[in-house]
Order: structure tokens, then sequence, then C-alpha cells
């Protein structure tokens, strides 16, 4: 078997033969997590070749989430499954695809997405919902959606389970058609770059522009400035709010966060007061959009109290694998703060992603700070270090 | 001094030489609460002039709404105070009005709105929110606005408390002017149907139009049967909803909500499964809309989850007074369920509860099956027994 050539990292691209892989098992090198927290192993494997509606795409470049991270902790026990291949935000190139798969060819440029769009489903046909009812996010899924099997094996045969629909710490990867975005004209975006559009800028920039409505001159409210919290920055900076306060409590988040739009920095560490206090009197009583980018339950109600009464709206991002419900009473509805959920930004991902890479090519949002490392891919467990420590915000890996 | 002369049933109205009583202090009768739970009193009482910018009104008409219980009862103990005069569904007639008070006058017909508008403050110059700074809902809020303390006291003195801004247990009550909304010309409603509009039908039909902008031809679900539950189902019927499905414990209400539009029952004790599963049997999936109308957690997580997944909207309106936080994981966000407050019907009371007296008028909303008890108001421990035990919907008391 052949063992396909790696893509430059100019964006010049080829496949070594593609017909010799065609239709065969690749063996290639993956990132195989065994248990959870355990780093992870970059070995061979195989991955088989795609079924029906399946596509096989070589990997060029895949960045780290933090929904990885939590997954692969397995704080949820429920969403335990060892072995298995994480990663959903990559970019790369189509090897082979299944049968009955027409929307994507041998050498396409594509994105992973992991809330994938059947286009069949009743809410791929409703314009309210970007939720899929086959391929939406459901991070205890391990299998493939058409035949629950898995299209990974180790070198000895024993199957390795898939995340996300995607599974992109691989060479070679296997995915649904409904999760694979062509992406490869109409924009001026650099390979690198596209794969923030896979997961993390998307659903910053999404929550801003499409479940939140931001609108010019308002006042927005950040909690956690990781890339997808400053990619809700450069959706508000992009939307004309006028006051984008980001809180962290990690301090070195604020530098990057400047460029990003950011105006005003609350570290909760410095302050006496709730921070809920202290951005009502930063804006007159409180913000009209929070987003709470941090996954931690407490946060998120620190998010719902910055929201002005009224009309004041919390959207919630952040992954919570913690069982506790939100803290929240009913009766603080009546105070008429709104709050809702956003998956990848709202963005279908099919209908919606190529307008948006178009958009991203023409500056409307600045795509270059949220890369802040590249590594090959074999360091990918000093990639996770540097996110656990706070220290990257997107750190690209390469083959 | 005069002891005011009571308008007969038939909406003639006369006070007894108004001028008697301006300016002085009334000894009229009210239903007074010693303690929680504990038999209302009825007896003479104190009732002194309204101040800058209150009004006393002669209560015509009040009934009993759920909250009056559910405080009444005090579950709640910051929410309790006593003595105290409960009651805030009413219709009246303006006996004075205190300095400043430009918008009603002496014999001016009125309604009692427990949500106030000031006109003034951040909330009533918005258009999203009905709440207001001054005059919001506040069942721990037991004095007058203006000043702090009581306009009612007992014959020796002493002060008893006010509730929801309104107190319409008594023969006289002082409301401040933002409570106060003139019904008297524009539409063609007695004054018995009038007094329905000061709290429960316009929180239902509100819900509908105002807070879920219910839809025609869409599916919606209604946990709750009361006044409030069969007016969000007048609301949904007149909006051309085409399932309106009753949910409630009492089989009784059956009956009367199939006059209001209500085209399925369901009874949570002759189910095996839960609930929301089947309504979303019912209904392909789920609700558009879904109304909880009890207070009660258990039936809003049903009520929660009874709403069709990507789009379905979740309109509290119930009272809770359990210290229970809302049984909702962050993480069922994600599934595209929303979850909103609703308090008076979203109407903003003196803007648009004119325009809505003249729409009931009209037959758009059916007031006629409201009313299923009338009773002196010497009896208001019946008229309360009525409603807990579950036969009425409102119960007029008259002077
Ligand atoms: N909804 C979606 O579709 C979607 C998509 C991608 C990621 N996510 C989730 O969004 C969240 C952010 O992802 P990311 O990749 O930007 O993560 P990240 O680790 O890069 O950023 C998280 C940031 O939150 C900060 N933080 C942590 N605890 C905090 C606290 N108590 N107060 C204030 N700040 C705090 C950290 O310092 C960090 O800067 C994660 O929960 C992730 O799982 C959701
Ligand atoms: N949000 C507002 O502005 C506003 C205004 C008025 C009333 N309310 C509240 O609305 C609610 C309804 O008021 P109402 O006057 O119509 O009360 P009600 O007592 O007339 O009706 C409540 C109904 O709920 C039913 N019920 C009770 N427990 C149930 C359960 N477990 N499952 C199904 N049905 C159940 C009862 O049988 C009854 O028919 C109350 O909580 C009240 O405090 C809110
Ligand atoms: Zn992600
Ligand atoms: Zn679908
Ligand atoms: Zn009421
Ligand atoms: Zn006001």
């Amino acid at each position: 078997m052949a063992s396909p050539q790696v893509a430059n990292g100019n964006g010049s691209l080829s496949l070594k033969k593609p017909s010799e892989t065609k239709g065969k098992t690749i063996t290639c090198k993956a990132a195989v997590a065994y248990g959870p927290g355990e780093p992870f192993v970059v070995e061979n494997i195989l991955v088989h070749p795609p079924q029906k509606m399946e596509v096989r795409i070589k990997i060029l470049y895949t960045s780290i989430c933090h929904t990885d991270l939590t997954v692969w902790q397995g704080q949820n026990e429920s969403q335990r499954a060892f072995p298995r291949i994480f990663g959903h935000e990559a970019s790369g190139i189509v090897e082979s695809v299944g049968e009955g798969v027409s929307e994507v060819k041998e050498g396409d440029i594509v994105v992973a997405i992991f809330n994938g769009e059947c286009g069949e489903c009743v809410y791929c046909k409703c314009e309210k919902s970007n939720m899929c009812e086959r391929f939406g996010v459901n991070p205890m899924k391990k299998v493939m959606e058409g035949d629950g099997t898995c299209r990974f094996s180790t070198i000895d045969g024993k199957p390795i389970f898939h995340f996300l629909n995607t599974s992109t710490f691989s060479e070679y990867t296997v995915l649904d058609s409904a999760c694979v975005v062509k992406l490869d004209h109409g924009h001026s975006l650099s390979l690198k770059n596209l794969t923030l559009l896979s997961c993390g800028v998307s659903t910053g920039v999404g929550a801003a522009w499409n479940t939140a409505n931001v609108h010019a001159g308002s006042f927005v409210a950040i909690f956690g400035l990781g890339a997808v919290g400053l990619a809700v920055a450069e959706g508000a900076r992009a939307r004309g709010a006028s006051k984008i306060i980001g809180v962290d409590i990690n301090p070195d988040k604020f530098i990057k966060a400047q460029a990003m739009g950011v105006t005003h920095f609350i570290n909760p560490k410095d302050e006496e007061k709730p921070v809920y206090e202290r951005i009502s009197e930063l804006t007159d009583g409180g913000v009209h959009y929070s987003f709470e980018c941090t996954g931690n339950v407490n946060v998120l109600r620190d998010s719902f109290l910055s929201a002005h009464k009224g009309w004041g709206l919390t959207v919630v991002l952040g992954i919570h694998s913690s069982p506790k419900l939100l803290p929240i009473h009913p009766m603080e509805l009546f105070d008429g703060r709104q709050i809702v959920g956003s998956v990848f930004g709202g963005f279908k991902g099919k209908s919606h992603l190529p307008h948006f890479a178009t958009q991203c090519g023409h500056g409307v949002v600045k795509l270059d700070n949220f890369i802040t490392h590249e590594l090959p891919f074999e360091e990918i467990n000093k990639a996770f270090d540097l996110l656990i420590a706070g220290k990257s915000l997107r750190c690209l890996l390469h083959f």
C-alpha cells in the first residue's frame, strides 16, 4: 500500500495516485486515545474504504477545540468510548467517495463539520434550525450512521471508535457526506485559515450573527476568551457592537482579545463584587447579549445575570459536562432575560458555510489571529498541553 | 362618614356623593388576611386618601387568581406579610385622585393592573418589554411606592399591607396611577367581563399573542386549564392554531376547555408514558408552542420536552413558589428548544389594554365562559374554596 504524499504547507496539494488507494484499506498515522485523559498514541491504523454516502478524506490540517479536550478527559462517563480517534476541526482533500455521493469528488478541498446537514430531515428542511436528525451533535455516538460500524481499526483489526461525525486526528478519516463541505472556490482563504471554519470561528461568529443577531451599537459580554469566545468578539465587532466586554481568568487572553475588538476586560479574580454587577455598571444595567464560552455553570449564571433585564439574551456555547442543571429559578425568567443554546453558530454547514467563507475571504471577519501555534501532527500531545495551559487559541497540526 | 353606595350588577354606576369622601379616610369592608392560609376576615377597615400620583378606586367586581392563592398560602416565606389585603383582578370606578394625576378622574371606569406602566422608565420606553422599573411584579412589595407606607389600616390604626400594587379585596383601594387603566369607552364589554382583563384573560391571551406569537396552523400544548391556561387556548384558537392540546389532572376542566378551542385532552393520571411523549405522538415530534400554567416544576419539564426540538418554544406563566431551579440541563438548550417567561401576557397595561378590550368587544376573544361563579364579596372564603377545589375558573365577587 502506498503511503499517500502529504500536501505542503503552502497549499499546493497532491494525493499520490489516489486510484491506488481508492476502494482499499489505507494504513496511515492517527492519534489514538486509549482511555480518558491518557496521552494520545500516534501510530499506524487502518482506515477502511467509504461506504454508501460516505467520503474518505485526507486531512491536511487539524486543530484542537476545547470539545475534544472535554470528551477525551471523559468527565461525563456516558460519553466515554475507547479506543477512539478525536478531532473535529479540519480541512482536507477528498481521497475517494462511496456509493451515491455526488456533492464532492476526488481532489475537492473540503472542511469537516461535526454538525452535519443531511438536507432531508425535518430540521434540515426548516429555516429556523441547524440541527440534523441524523448527523447532529452527539458525543456519545461512536460508529458510522449508515451501518453502525467503525471505519477505523488497529493494525491487528480491533475497531477504533469515531467522534462527533468527524475524527480528524488521523491522516485519513471517513465521514458521512452530510458532514463534508466543499470550500474550494469563491473565496481567497488559505488552507490553514479554512480549517478554522470547521468549528471554532464559525461557532463563535455564527453565535453572534445567527443566534443572537447582534446589532450595531449594542453592548456585548463574552465569558471565556478562547478561540470560540474571541470569534464571538470578531462577529460582534463586525456587526458594530459598541462595547465588547471580555471576561477571562487568564489575563494572557486579554492581549489577543484586543485585536479582536474586545473593548473592556474583566478578570473575575481581580474583582471584589460579582462580575455581573461590574458589567451592569459598565453598561447601564446590563448587556444586550452575553455569551457563555467556558462550559462552567457558575459562569453561566454570571453571564445570565449580566444581560439586561427586559431584553438581554444569553447564548450558551460552552459544553457543560457537569450534570448540574441550569442555575436559574423559573421566576427569574419573568425578568425578561432570555437564554438559548447555539450549536455551530446556528450555521447549516452545507447551505451557509461557502458564503461565510467568502465573507471571511473579503475580510468581514479577520481570521489571522486565531492560529497561535503550528506543530507537526506527531506533537499532538504538546498541542493539547498548550490548550490546557491556556497558551494557544488554535494550534494547527499538519501532516 | 358615608358608606358609599354599591354599584348594581347591570353596570349602572353611582358613587354616593364622591365629594363627601374625597380627601377623607373611608371606612369600608375589606377581606383581611391575618396569616398564611388563614381564612379571610371580612371587616371594616380604613382606606386613606390617595397621595401624589395615586388613585383611589371603588371596586365593583373583583375575582380570584391563583397568584392570590399562592402568596396568601405563603409557601415562599420571603413573600409573607400580614395583615394584608390580597386581590389584583378587578374593575372599578375612580373615587378620587391624588396630586398630579391627570390620566384618570373621578367617575372613570378602570381596571387595576398588577404590572404597572409608569411610562418613563427604561422598560416602559422600550418596545421589547412590558416590565416597569417601579411598578413591576414583586410579591414581596407591601407598601406604596411613593412614600413606603400603607393606605390601609385596621379600625384601630394598625397598618395593613398592600399586595401586587393593587389589593382589590376591598371596597375601596388605593393604587399608583401607573397601575390604573381607563377602559370606559371604545368597546362594548360588560363591567363583569372587563374584570377579566385585569389579569387572567390578558395574561393567557397575551402569552399566546405577544410572547409566543402563535401562528395559524401551529400545534399548541397548554399545561393547566385554569382561567389562565384557557385564555391561552382562546388566544391560540383566535390565531388559528390547528391542534390545541390541553393537559390537566382535573378532568372537569375538559368540558369548559372544549368551548375555548382545546382540541385534544390529556389527563396525566390516565397516561402510562410521560405526557411529553404522548404529545410528541400527537404532533409529529412536538408542539410549536407549549405553555406552563400550573406553577409546578415537574410540569414545567414536561412542557419543555413537549415542544419540538429545533424550534419549539415553552412559555412559563405559572408562579413557581418552590425554590427548585429550572429542571433543564444546559446541554438540553442545544436541542434548539427555547424557554421564556411571560408576565401579564407581554401587554403594557396602559398602552395595549384599551385596544385589547376593543378586540374582546368585537368577539376576537370570547370572554363569556371564564366567569363560572358569582358571589357576594362577604363569601370570599367560599370563592377561594371553589378555586382550590378546581371548581371555578373565575368567581366574581361583587359588593
Ligand atoms: N456550541 C458549540 O457548537 C461549540 C463549538 C465549539 C466549542 N464549544 C465549546 O465552547 C467552549 C470554548 O471552546 P474553546 O475552544 O474556545 O476553549 P478554550 O479552552 O480555548 O477557551 C476557554 C476559555 O475560557 C476561560 N475560562 C475557563 N474558566 C473560566 C472562568 N471560570 N471564568 C472565565 N473564563 C474562564 C479559559 O481561560 C479560556 O480562555 C468549550 O466549552 C467548548 O467545548 C462549543
Ligand atoms: N405570569 C403571569 O403574569 C400570571 C398571571 C396570572 C396567573 N399566573 C399564574 O398562572 C397559573 C394559573 O393560574 P390560574 O388562575 O389559571 O390557576 P387555576 O388554579 O385556575 O388553574 C390551574 C390549573 O392547573 C391544573 N394543575 C395543577 N397541577 C397540575 C399538574 N400537575 N398537571 C396538570 N395540571 C395541573 C389545575 O387542575 C388547574 O386546572 C398560576 O400559577 C398563577 O399564579 C401568572
Ligand atoms: Zn469544536
Ligand atoms: Zn438533516
Ligand atoms: Zn393574576
Ligand atoms: Zn416604567
